[in-house]
């Protein structure tokens, strides 16, 4: 039985065109769901693989994540940055989310250039990067300048070009229906 | 500070019209990456809320999964049914291929059907639909017809239309560009 999906991959050198590439960048971007879901996914396909896997979250995203954090970091050994780690909230005050969004983001750039995670997850980081809050270009720098062997996946819809540009993979999650058009509230476990 | 996506998902009953389901019908299809991924990913969600889960494989993926099957069954506890369980393998016996297919969806009925399970993935069963090894009406009507409290979520490309109708949210990934697209073999731990 042939896998339709595996038949697409080359994973032997059949065209001497064909290069082995020791990392690459991924992005999840647009308006449909599974774009941190994939993420996840990948988080565990990296723990699976025996990697020592980092992820940074870049939205406060309130209990959304909670469960999924306990679990990456309790059960698979995720070493899982929350969003405002070591701020206090007053979430009347937008410069300290500028703020937050910024500590996020020198999180992650040191643990990109530290070089000691195969995989390091950037959820939802497109949306600073699309407010002005982070510097597209030093996220940009930071991912094409890291060590050989970090994988790097962004997610967030309306992903800048410039990050588009230096991805390897790039998906765009595109909705074709959604349960919320037909007046159905999220639901725990699911959505959340 | 709003997450955009968070945003948009309704969680109180603010329109009359909006009503509570007691699950939903996932479909994730298309050519691009994440669609198995994103149910990876769904399932780490369902295990973080406390909930039994279940997989059924509906292709051959050789060593794939293997390390994903590993974790989901050790780290997280999922019921994880690989495909060709019970089967002795032989490759150039296409009825056979097609006999370990029907042999997953009698499984995935049951599983379906039992209950026991909030949330059930059928991974990759658009294919064994579409090359007609299984009965896309059965499917369909188990699916309509499953206890009220069990989701399910359907992986593959090339979704049939009609498990799209009576699915609640449908996400075509798309591939933007992909990293094989520019001669890069396929790599363990990210691709496989």
């Amino acid at each position: 039985m042939i896998n339709p999906s595996e038949a697409a991959v080359p994973t032997e050198h059949t065209d001497p065109e064909r290069r082995r590439v020791k990392s690459v960048v991924v992005v999840n971007t647009g308006d449909g769901k599974g774009k941190s879901t994939a993420a996840f996914g990948m988080v565990v396909r990296g723990v699976a693989r025996g990697w020592s896997v980092g992820l940074v979250q870049f939205l406060k995203s309130g209990k959304w994540q909670v469960g999924e954090e306990k679990v990456c970091r309790d059960r698979l050994g995720v070493d899982w940055f929350a969003i405002g780690e070591g701020f206090t909230w007053d979430s009347t005050d937008l410069t300290q989310d500028e703020a937050v969004a910024q500590a996020a983001w020198a999180h992650a750039r040191a643990l990109i250039e530290a070089g000691e995670h195969r995989l390091v997850v950037l959820d939802e980081i497109t949306y600073p990067m699309t407010w002005g809050w982070i510097d597209t270009d030093e996220v940009v720098a930071t991912i094409v300048g890291r060590p050989a062997d970090v994988n790097v996946v962004c997610t967030g819809r309306d992903a800048p070009e410039a990050l588009v540009t230096i991805a390897d993979t790039v998906t765009e999650m595109r909705k074709v229906k959604h349960v919320y058009d037909t007046g159905v509230l999220a639901m725990k476990g699911i959505d959340y």
